[in-house]
């Protein structure tokens, strides 16, 4: 089965990769690892889901962001690759979890986006991780999430 | 020498790999690197090692975690390559130091797990390194390091 | 044009690569790709710039802090390859800025550090990117950047 047949059985539209708004580009592939940007969370109808875990957001809604974040990411190594059949490993996501100081389930918000890359990519889709809790992030938002993958 | 035997003159016993919780994996090895997920300080009984540098946590117990965060990482590339004489080269640290705002010796807390690097693998072990304070790290804990090491 | 030559026309004068003060070294070198250790921004005059976005220091002082830091950043590949022109892509910046829980324009503070890169390499120096606000930086500094760079 293709990555884009699976995808459409798990019911997941990949949106627009997204376009940085300054002197960076999405992604750069080079020795065979594709570096994907920090992708920040928007939700089906293109809105920012800002929030602080431990404050005004809870773990659920926090996966929904990480998960949010991995959908981005998707999206830019569609565009980086043609075909995400070419993703040969997720190799490591760096999870950045806006998180106020008494919040220390960073792990189980990365899961949202984790779940949704071995959902799609099966063993392909295991990842080495780093999950952090951070003081602010971008725009507000509640997740950031960047990716190195291998490519074949 | 060995690196087996440097650590056994050295007098670290690696614990069992950690297993992560969730569907993640504690290294993927790509186009020679191997990248390592976020480690967390155990202590050699097994607890982990909680606390804020600046708070409730003086450097010399800061630059312990960080120790045992690169304990748990050598741990992890034993598990991955088998023999620890087939790392060629410790690349980089990723330090993420569970800091209170006024707390800026960050650097001397990662060098806990730097000097343990090289006392292993000696001139192998020298490594490039970022060290930042983090508002909160998983489940309380003082520190995180991720790891990238080139293999032979 | 050799890139020494496009610094010169900038009116970019190289400091001497910062020296870690610790067991662990500037960067590492592995299958083409230089890791570079975190940079913190020094001025023109040597001396360390401090402070808190959203606190103490604006988008226009942060994104002064991010260039010095990227300026860093060119003298440690300098001294890595010899020359510049050995440097084949910027790959990856991961900018960690110094931030109040209310300050959330990372990515204009990063684009100091951005803007410079292309200013320099032109497209070679289009990188993915990611920028976080974290609690406190080593010795109080605004912003810290470390790099992964394709070399020739």
């Amino acid at each position: 089965m293709t990555i884009d047949a699976r995808l459409a059985e798990l019911g997941i539209a990949l949106p627009e990769a997204a376009a940085p708004a300054a002197n960076y580009v999405p992604f750069v592939e080079a020795v065979g690892l594709l570096h994907i940007s920090g992708q920040i969370p928007f939700d089906a109808g293109g809105q920012l889901i800002r929030g602080r875990l431990g404050e005004d957001m809870g773990v659920a809604e926090g996966q929904e962001a990480a998960r949010r974040c991995a959908i981005g990411l998707l999206a830019q190594m569609k565009a980086a690759l043609g075909s995400l059949d070419r993703v040969a490993q997720i190799v490591k996501l760096s999870v950045f979890v806006n998180s106020a100081p008494g919040f220390t389930d960073q792990p189980e918000v990365a899961n949202g986006a984790s779940d949704l890359m071995v959902a799609v990519f099966g063993e392909r889709g295991r990842h080495a991780r780093s999950a952090v809790g951070v003081a602010v992030l971008p725009r507000g938002v509640a997740v950031e999430i960047d990716a190195v993958v291998a490519v074949s």
